[in-house]
């Protein structure tokens, strides 16, 4: 039987293949570091659970395709909060950031059409690219000037007759840069002129330390242009819920995701009603004191990378994420090592190899991703390990 | 901005354009019995809400790609009680049955791609055949023949070298036929031969009144064929839930799916884990006596029907579905109707038009589709005001 050639372009996650060597590291008794994944360890608010938990029809019944009213009202009050007034239209439950990036993505893509995307990008964008048969043009970035990609010169030029969309995250994974506002009007103006989509995922928006948040919505003139991704997952610390937001103001786009949103019936009902009572009892106190939280974590990331000689960073902005340049030829390599021959007193520490967010796997080999999810003194001994391990791990290579 | 062709073929819900009139009526004070959608008012099984209340972790996570181990299993226990043994690796856990299908059909097709599935359909099929750039091609049916369409010369003339699969339901929704032992065997030996898909989307098992249930799994010389959508929605009554399961033994499908999982990250956690509860705690019993529940109301829904003159119809095998034959011009136009100028005692009804279950909506114009997801008290009630409503529209059109 032959299967789309669309999918088979798709990648596995490129963490997979750390999974043999890691579950032979915890059977011989090590203690691993996780900052390899975006799971945080702040805990679910209780408004959620306990919503859930009243739950009292006896019947979990389909919820209105486009989602229930509770959490689309929700959803409604916190951006105008933020200043935007929006419709119950431009709204449209996903499950997860994830789905309302592939709805508006299927939306916009066929066979050839392109998506421009600041490399090094999140993993998966490529995946909902693919699948469309579509495909991503990285806008390139360099470490040296801290991944910073906004600027007309860089990205005019790769538009093309196929170009449909820019698609940019906000602040950014895996780079922890938040754009700036001009940066922000910039992209809307670059959007507008070329007639294209502008697809902002800014599921860490509220996770921002050097700037007020924003979001592409409060850009009226381009309201045409502009779709933004949400989700709970972040905000909220409710990665497990899988309740995200496609929203725009275009409403031939709205018109055309809800074919797909009613296609797939709903999202999960009980998930929406936690998620409707989190934005309903949960607001700017909260949001600073988890933003505080992450930045405690990447003060300590940080200053625990400034003890490693050699390594390249910019400080993040925003999200919980940070790309480093490392002293290696290989972080894939540096990767088995410390999960294969390195440890200390019974501790190593697993990251995400830089490869995996770029379009060409040869570039980001010098780099890695961490992501800061832990407790300030739980990244401090992660980062530790990370320098101990490229010492052994140089030793190893420069006398083999 | 330019939008995918594709997404611009599917269609809206057939059902959104009653939603005006219907509301109007509601306004009227009319009460209106729903035949026209499948939500079943049958409880949902306390032990569902019970797991789900006893979730005692302090954060709610990502659940693994390929599901959660409970789920997994559990799914895997039910299937060994069908005398399916199946690997972990051949379940892949899913947003309800919706999104198991979305993934085949993406993992499959590809622009041009064809499809092969009896007619009426499903209407959501074509949503997720369309978003790939493949089309349907029907299987044609006869009401006289009560839909059946297991025939070597029915299907075989229709596959061509565009053709990837065939795509049946059984139980059927709409038609409420369930294919004979011989008549699965048919169409694995046809998939064979011609290197073809074959998915059966099994949501409605268990569901099932005149033969023994059944799952095309059980063919194992066509292992690499056969692709089974399930899902707890009909079968526990928890269709807001959103857990389904992909299933086939063919790993490379089975590979390829699993990008698509990855790259939305997981299905929602909670959910799972009430649906693993379910499959542990709920079986033969449970299932016998939902079924009887559903024969009630077919039972009371049949007779009912045939108190009306001039309806055509055969009794569903199983689901909760029939179509019917009216002796109307118009289906569509009867249902605006019912709406718009008619009501027996302050109440009225909804059905489903034929049309929408057709590739061609010029195709079952005469022709309704029957939800009988109502106590048997109310499907009389239902059905009579159906014959009291054509009765009624016949006496003003043949005047008009």
């Amino acid at each position: 039987m032959k299967l789309s050639s669309r999918i088979k372009r798709c990648g596995l996650s490129p963490m997979r293949q750390f999974y043999p060597s890691e579950v032979a590291a915890v059977r011989r008794g090590l203690k691993i570091y996780h900052m390899n994944i975006g799971q945080p360890d702040i805990d679910t608010p209780p408004v959620f659970l306990e919503e859930v938990r009243r739950y009292g029809e006896r019947v979990v019944p389909y919820a209105p395709a486009p989602g229930e009213q509770a959490y689309l009202r929700a959803v409604r009050a916190y951006y105008e909060n933020l200043g935007c007034d929006l419709e119950e239209g431009d709204i449209l439950a996903t499950f997860g950031g994830s789905e309302a990036l592939e709805i508006a993505l299927a939306c916009m893509l066929e066979e050839g059409d392109e998506v421009l995307v600041p490399e090094p990008f999140y993993p998966n964008y490529t995946t909902f690219v693919n699948v469309t048969g579509g495909k991503i043009r990285p806008i390139p970035t360099a470490a040296a000037e801290g991944y910073r990609f906004a600027a007309r010169e860089r990205i005019e030029p790769l538009i093309n007759d196929r170009t449909r969309a820019i698609l940019v995250t906000t602040p950014g994974n895996p780079t922890g840069v938040v754009l700036s506002r001009e940066e922000m009007r910039l992209l809307a103006d670059i959007a507008k002129e070329h007639d294209l989509f502008l697809i902002s995922d800014e599921v860490y928006r509220e996770i921002v330390y050097t700037r007020e948040k924003s979001t592409m919505l409060s850009f009226a003139d381009a309201a045409e242009n502009v779709v933004v991704i949400d989700s709970v997952s972040k905000r909220f610390s409710t990665t497990g819920a899988r309740v995200g937001a496609l929203i725009s103001r275009n409403r031939e786009l709205m018109g055309q995701a809800l074919k797909w949103a009613q296609g797939r019936l709903c999202i999960t009902t009980l998930d929406q009603l936690g998620a409707a009572r989190m934005y309903e009892t949960l607001g700017t106190e909260y949001f600073l004191s988890v933003r505080d939280e992450y930045r405690r974590r990447r003060d300590a990331t940080v200053a625990a990378l400034e003890r490693i000689p050699g390594v390249g960073f910019t400080c993040p902005e925003g999200a919980f994420y940070l790309m480093v340049t490392l002293p290696v030829d290989d972080t894939e390599k540096l990767q088995y090592f410390l999960l294969e021959e390195f440890q200390d007193r019974g501790e190593t520490v697993m990251f995400a190899p830089g490869g995996g967010f770029y379009s060409d796997d040869r570039l980001g080999r010098d780099k890695i991703r961490i992501a800061y999810v832990m407790a300030p003194e739980k990244m401090t001994r992660a980062v530790e390990l990370l320098g101990l391990g490229i010492e052994a791990y140089r030793r190893k290579t420069e006398n083999g």
